[in-house]
């Protein structure tokens, strides 16, 4: 969906933080790389991990869920088994805004059983390059690379309409702190969901609030 | 010190990642965002932080650690005191390769009492923009923004020469593995350092291995 149509249809209050986010793709979107953004994971001996990945958009309209994708032999889907905590940090060069984002993933993958995510996850494949599409027919990632097997990259790339690949997971990024920095103006935003109090634990989902820190 | 210079006044065997860096580093210098890199540490709660750091040059000729600052009063000091694990992520547009760089870091403060470090510390001080001197005599960051007090924000820039701020660190990153993918040619290598035998131990330090891995 294109971010202007995007920004249109959501009917909803939405976070002033995806606001921002949706306005800073726009106006970084003449670079190419103003969607890749920086993964952060803590792997089972409790040192960080660090990739860049593709943003493949919200969740939903009503969900602010950030989605990427991976390959199910990748190291990180073993290590998001064991602990599901993440920060991307993602940077507009042309805005000069940096905005990090933590919260916990879930790995969407061929054996997921809830209706939604897997239909986001159909969704996002269809939505993927051929060549982006090819890599999940490729020899298992971060192996030692057997160079006698050309052949072996060279496999037809699946078309949009065929059936996902057991390799596509989609990872889901639950937004639970947000922090904007602004070094044109140098501006430091946090926004986190109010506090929860003991009558109102159970009802709707908790509204953000901004605060402005020292950058 | 310019790249090209640094390259040719390297006496001993470079290791090959650093000068894959170095040639990196050249052929995206157009960008002004070339040099910031992402910085993920691991917090006390065992959830991963992630910020973009500016990447001040390698320690020396002779050390292959990276080097970046910080404010002493930043949260991630004391996050590093708990856990000194962290990974980079680099990412060069111009190119399109991503480094992966982790190992340990070691913060370079004013109470620090190592001479070599200290000399660091006070030349890449010497190195920083007038502007970027200047933040280091800012108000406390992260800390809720009083906004009355806008006076706090222009205080004189120490100059180049100007003692070293007691709040300025220099963050020293030793490196122990580096993976660079090339998305143009799909090509993934592996850099670790080679496994140290039973009597080389305590010899010189050890080789760095390449192993081409899938990408």
């Amino acid at each position: 969906m294109a971010l202007a149509a995007e920004a249109a249809t959501i009917g909803r209050a939405v976070p002033v933080w995806r606001s921002k986010l949706l306005k800073s793709l726009a106006q970084n979107k003449r670079l190419a790389n103003s969607r890749y953004v920086q993964l952060a994971t803590v792997r089972p001996d409790n040192r960080p991990a660090n990739r860049t990945v593709v943003f493949r958009g919200f969740l939903s309209d009503d969900d602010d869920s950030l989605t990427f994708v991976t390959d199910s032999r990748s190291r990180k889907v073993g290590e998001v088994a064991a602990n599901p905590a993440a920060e991307v940090a993602w940077y507009f060069p042309e805005t000069r805004e940096q905005y990090r984002l933590s919260g916990n993933l879930t790995i969407v993958d061929a054996a997921s059983t809830d209706g939604a995510l897997q239909a986001a996850r159909k969704r996002v494949w269809h939505n993927m390059s051929d060549p982006g599409r090819q890599q999940f027919a490729w020899p298992h990632p971060g192996l030692p690379r057997h160079l006698e097997d050309p052949k072996a990259w060279d496999c037809p790339a699946p078309a949009p309409t065929d059936p996902v690949l057991d390799t596509f997971c989609l990872v889901v990024l639950h937004v639970d702190e947000v922090e904007q920095l602004k070094l044109k103006s140098n501006e430091r935003f946090l926004y986190r969901r109010q506090q929860a109090t003991a009558e109102g634990a159970a009802a709707a989902p908790l509204a953000w609030v901004e605060e402005p820190i020292n950058p």
